[in-house]
């Protein structure tokens, strides 16, 4: 079911400085707090943080606090639809694992991100900061999330200044 | 969890254009196809539908084809933590019921969608026409949906012109 996109440009000339506007805002602009588990947190216990902090993903971290995985609504409402007990397996048997996870940075441009959350089909991505371990290898610690809500929130507050 | 807003305008003389220009787009601009079902339909059924038509509500129907509920992968997430039994239970048992739906007409302003949405916490709106019964009732026919991903793509076409 995708939408049906209906509409031309109403204001031609105004394309290119609404273009250079929206340009200017960054993640850091608009992000909100990162909602996060261990990945030795239950399903179970995913859940109930997912309700308690109203939020539709949860990242997931590893043992020295790195990200190393998400989990939606969705994956969450498959999950117990299936035959996991879902007080003992840990969350970290459904989550989406790096480097399967889409990013974003503090200073990535909303409209970079908006592209990144439209074209993967996802409620939000997480906000990093990238390391470089002991073993040469990336290491993302989780500085917020950045969702479709936000994005949307931006627009309010262009069309209501 | 509130986002941290830290933006101000960063091209104040812009504002009221990008206001003028953001509201001449109309939900029937952006709108989606609805995904609906029948108010007998189990919670299961309606949880298939919503990973089959990849959609994060559900608008449900009354007999006569009328807009009487809906239901979010929120609250089916809810339903399948609990005790009932979702292959026996109808999605009527825990939907969201008229009149306490928020509803949006193909003429709204997006920028009046995107307050509802932002300000009721809800992912979509059901798109409706108001028809007034036999018993001068009101009823509503769902002709689409407005969701949050609607919005997000204006926002990045608006961009990308």
């Amino acid at each position: 079911a995708k939408p049906r996109v209906g509409y031309t440009y109403k204001s031609d000339g105004m394309a290119n400085k609404i273009d250079k506007l929206l340009r200017q805002y960054r993640v850091k602009d608009i992000m909100s707090m990162a909602v996060v588990v261990k990945e030795k947190c239950s399903i179970y216990d995913a859940i109930v943080t997912l309700f308690v902090e109203d939020t539709g993903s949860i990242f997931v971290l590893d043992n020295e606090g790195y990200l190393n995985g998400i989990v939606s609504r969705k994956d969450l409402l498959k999950t117990t639809l299936g035959q996991a007990d879902i007080h003992k397996v840990p969350v970290s048997v459904i989550m989406t694992r790096m480097p399967n996870i889409i990013t974003a940075t503090v200073d990535d441009m909303v409209v970079e991100v908006t592209k990144k959350i439209v074209e993967h089909e996802v409620d939000s991505l997480p906000v990093v900061k990238c390391f470089i371990g002991t073993n040469n290898e990336e290491k993302y610690e989780v500085v917020g999330r950045v969702t479709k809500t936000n994005i949307a929130r931006l627009l309010l507050d262009l069309a209501c200044k």
